[in-house]
Order: structure tokens, then C-alpha cells, then sequence
């Protein structure tokens, strides 16, 4: 393991070992904790590497403890990432008076706006930085990544796919916010962390982003048709509507009585995971 | 549902529903919490029911939010019942000062001292209230109960078993307390509970009750090697050594690597429901 790593725990969890770790990261400019799931079959040869971006209010040990994901990764021999949802050591005036802004909230973009573009640099941490990091000090295959999450985690699994399309190969969202310039949790985001130039939000736009550059890979979505932010914050019928538009291939499978919670995406996982699997491995 | 049950949420949970719970309990004199997870097969005939006692420090949500057991429970065809791990509303001098006595630290007895006596019932709460409350409630077939647990929880279900023979027909504990008696957690405990006599306390120790009333059925436990605890409050060897004495058929499986957490518990979560599936529904 490479020294800039340091290890916070770690614990055997389905024959592989469930850790967590700290590290000095370079794009936020300051300490951040990250998870890494690493399967048994990982001691004959590396595996490849999914990385799962959580939602508001989360943090790097939510997605590993609540939605069962290591037994389904186990068997598929894939290694789970994942990451913090916002730097924690720079604070800012206000960071931390609201659920849906600042800390735990980043919504995965470099911001560009004072105070947050000093440290909120989110896209290029998950994107480039992690991936450098797990690369050099576990046991994962370099270049085969996919990638997923929930909620603003979906939003982020969806619009850092969409713009480095040479980074993943695969891409699955959990009641994602899609379309972030025209729902609440967005245009509040976007605004502070991008300023008030709406021509700046579509490059960070799932549904604007998919109609300018499709992926060629089928992307994969659930959502559950109780969860309480379905009609207001989430709208997957406007990503139906863009992927319909572009030629983007999308499963979107809507899920009665299902609601927002770990609880829906622990009953979905196994096929997540299989669809990566899949797409990274083959199996 | 009787309407002495309130329904604090309800969740779809593996096409099935995570229900929280509260109802005055007549046994602790006051409010308890409680979860269900109901599969959906539940809807075509009633099901048995698995009641899963937790460990120190958690709670009626802890198991349902970590263990990853309603997959398997789904499958094959359980309700999973969990409760709180104390009395919450009467409260005593000291009962929070520490973690592992009174508050979160009932230790599943009926308390026969000052003060808790007048609250601390669980194991009226857990063997006798509890069932009934679920069994009118819930779409459960009566008298088809396991029973299992975790650490003090792990206690809970063989000492509750052994001492109500005719109430469980299946039994599993992970990294299980076995020896209060001789142990610092189980000690305190009991010494608060139930006074300074020791001789009392046999009566709660699961290595002094299966020597006298071995059950007819089969124990399963699993112990990981690297649990901080193993050595001085759990000692499975103690317990091991007393099954062999009285003929009980026990399962002990020793897991190397593995610790005293809920990744320990999903990964061998699903043998447990299997366990209770063939003794309960002959599945």
C-alpha cells in the first residue's frame, strides 16, 4: 500500500476485507476518508474497480455498512470505492446551515465560485485523484471502472460518466436527481458552487449532458415510485425523455412502493452489481 | 393490525415491507419500539417468525439496517422481528453511565432488584408480550418461533431458549456472551440486575443452563477470530465445553479474521436465516 494511504480500519466482511482509509488529497486541499470493499479473488488477480457516490447527508462509510453490497461483489470479484460527499477539513461561512449544501452536499462538480472552488473540487477528486490513489494501492485492475450512486450520487455517477466518457465503463444510478438546473436541490447547488450563469449548469446537466454526447454504453437506473422526492427533485421522466432524444440506451425501471431509503437500494443491489460486472468483467 | 400497535414507518424492503412499531408494553410499564420485516409471501399464508435480540449500544433498527438478513428472509419465506435493547422510557440514577449497563444494556432479564426490577422485564418482554403483540398483529404463525442474536444479544437467545423450551424451535447466536458468570460484561450486569447472590445467577448463564436442560435441538453459533472480545467476555470454548458435558448438539464455527461487527454478521447472515428456515418451515 502506498504510504500517502493511511489505514483507519479494516475488517473482514465476505471473505474479502471491508477498509477505510485517509488520505492528504491534492484537489481539495486537505485530508479525505474513502472505502474500499476488496473481494478474496483479489489475492490471484486485481479486479476491477466500481466506484459508488452517495447521496446528501452520507458519508464514506454509509453505502458500505447499509446496502449489502460486498456479498453480490464477493462473487463477481469486484472491488467497491467509496468516497465522502464533500471535502470535510475546509469550512466555509454557512457550510454546514443547511442539509442540501456545503458539507455532505458537493454534488460532485469543481466548483468555480469563492469560497467553494478553493476546495470543493469534487469531479476532479472522483474522477482523477481516487482512482490514481485505489490504482497504486490496491489491488485493482487500472481503466476498468464503473461507476454509481444515489440521489445527488446518482447525479454524480450519471454527469462525471457523461463527461469523461473514457474513464468508465459502466454506469448505473439509484433514484438519481437527473435533470439538477430545473429542481430545487440543483438550482440551490449549482448557483452557489457554479454562480448565478445558468449557461454554466448544462455542462453539469445529466438530461443536457446526454443530449450533447450520448455514452455508448446502456446506462441502468431504478427508482422506487414512493420515494418522496420523485416529483419534485428527481423527474426521471425528463432523462427518459433526453436518452429517447439522443439515442442514449437507457433502462429505467420504476419500482412500486419503493421509497428513497437504503432499504430500496438494498433490494436492488445483486442486479447493479451484475450489471457492472458484466460490463468490467465479463461475468 | 391492532390498535395498540403504531406504526412509527413502513418501508418496501425485498418486495416485502420494513415496518418500525411502538405499543405500550405492560412487562417494562411503558412504551417500546419494535421492527417487523414481513416478506411477501406472508400475503398468500402466514409465515414464521425469526426474533433477533442485538447487541450493547443498539437498538430495534440496528439489525435491520446492517445485517443485509431480508434478502434471505424474502427467499425463504421468515419474519424477522426485532426489538429494542432495553426499556427506554423509565429511566434510573447511573442508567446511562455506561455502555454496558441499563440503557441499551438490559441484558434480556427480568431485573429482580431495585430499581430495575420495576422496568427492566425483558425477557417477559421478549418471550411472552412481544410474540403476542406480533402474532395478532402481524401474519405470523404462532407457536413456529426462532430465536437469535448478537454479543449480548447472542446471550439473550440461548439463555432464552434454554429457559423456555417450548417457545423457540430454532436457536443461532453470532460472537455470543455464553458465560456471564464468569465474565466483566455479564458480571456487572448481572450484579446490578440480580444482586450480589451469585448462586441467582446460573439461572441466566447459558453454560450453567445447558448443563442442567440441554435442548432436543440443534445450536448453531459463529465466532470470529480477530473480535477484540473473544478472550475475555466471550470465551465460545467455555461453552463448547459445556454442550460436550450435557449432550447438546451445538455448531460452533470459528472464523478466522473475522471481528465483533455487522460485516461479520452479513457475512454469515445468510446461513443463520437457512438455519432457522429448516427448522421453522422445513425449507
Amino acid at each position: 500500500m502506498s504510504t500517502a494511504v493511511e489505514t483507519i480500519s479494516e475488517q473482514r466482511c465476505f471473505d474479502g476485507v471491508q477498509g477505510f482509509y485517509r488520505h492528504a488529497s491534492a484537489a481539495v486541499g486537505g485530508p479525505m476518508r474513502f472505502g474500499v470493499f476488496v473481494p478474496e479473488q483479489a489475492k490471484r488477480a486485481p479486479c476491477p474497480a466500481l466506484y459508488y457516490l452517495a447521496g446528501l447527508e452520507c458519508n464514506e462509510q454509509t453505502f458500505a455498512m447499509k446496502a449489502g453490497a460486498q456479498r453480490a461483489a464477493a462473487q463477481l470479484g469486484l472491488v467497491l470505492v467509496t468516497c465522502d460527499t464533500s471535502p470535510r477539513a475546509a469550512r466555509y461561512p454557512g457550510d454546514d446551515a443547511s442539509w442540501d449544501f456545503g458539507q455532505s452536499a458537493s454534488f460532485y462538480v469543481d466548483a468555480t465560485q469563492e469560497p467553494w472552488r478553493q476546495a470543493y473540487r469534487m469531479e476532479t477528486y472522483v474522477t482523477r485523484e481516487l482512482p490514481d490513489v485505489v490504482e497504486a494501492s490496491f489491488p485493482v485492475v487500472p481503466d476498468a471502472r464503473g461507476i454509481f450512486g444515489h440521489s445527488m450520487g446518482g447525479h454524480g455517477a450519471l454527469t462525471l460518466a457523461l463527461r469523461n466518457p473514457d474513464r468508465y465503463r459502466s454506469v448505473s444510478a439509484f433514484a438519481p436527481i437527473v435533470a439538477p438546473s430545473q429542481v430545487p436541490w440543483g438550482r440551490k447547488a449549482f448557483a452557489g458552487y457554479l454562480g448565478p450563469d445558468e449557461s454554466a449548469w448544462a455542462a453539469h446537466d445529466a438530461c443536457a449532458l446526454v443530449r450533447s454526447t450520448p455514452l455508448p454504453i446502456p446506462l441502468l437506473i431504478d427508482q422506487g415510485t414512493a420515494d418522496k422526492f420523485l416529483d419534485v427533485q428527481l423527474k426521471p421522466e425528463l432523462f427518459e425523455a433526453a436518452c429517447a432524444a439522443a439515442g442514449q440506451k437507457l433502462q429505467l425501471r420504476r419500482h412500486a412502493g419503493y421509497d428513497h431509503s437504503y432499504y430500496f437500494i438494498a433490494s436492488l443491489i445483486d442486479e447493479h452489481i451484475a450489471h457492472h460486472a458484466r460490463a468490467l468483467s465479463g461475468s
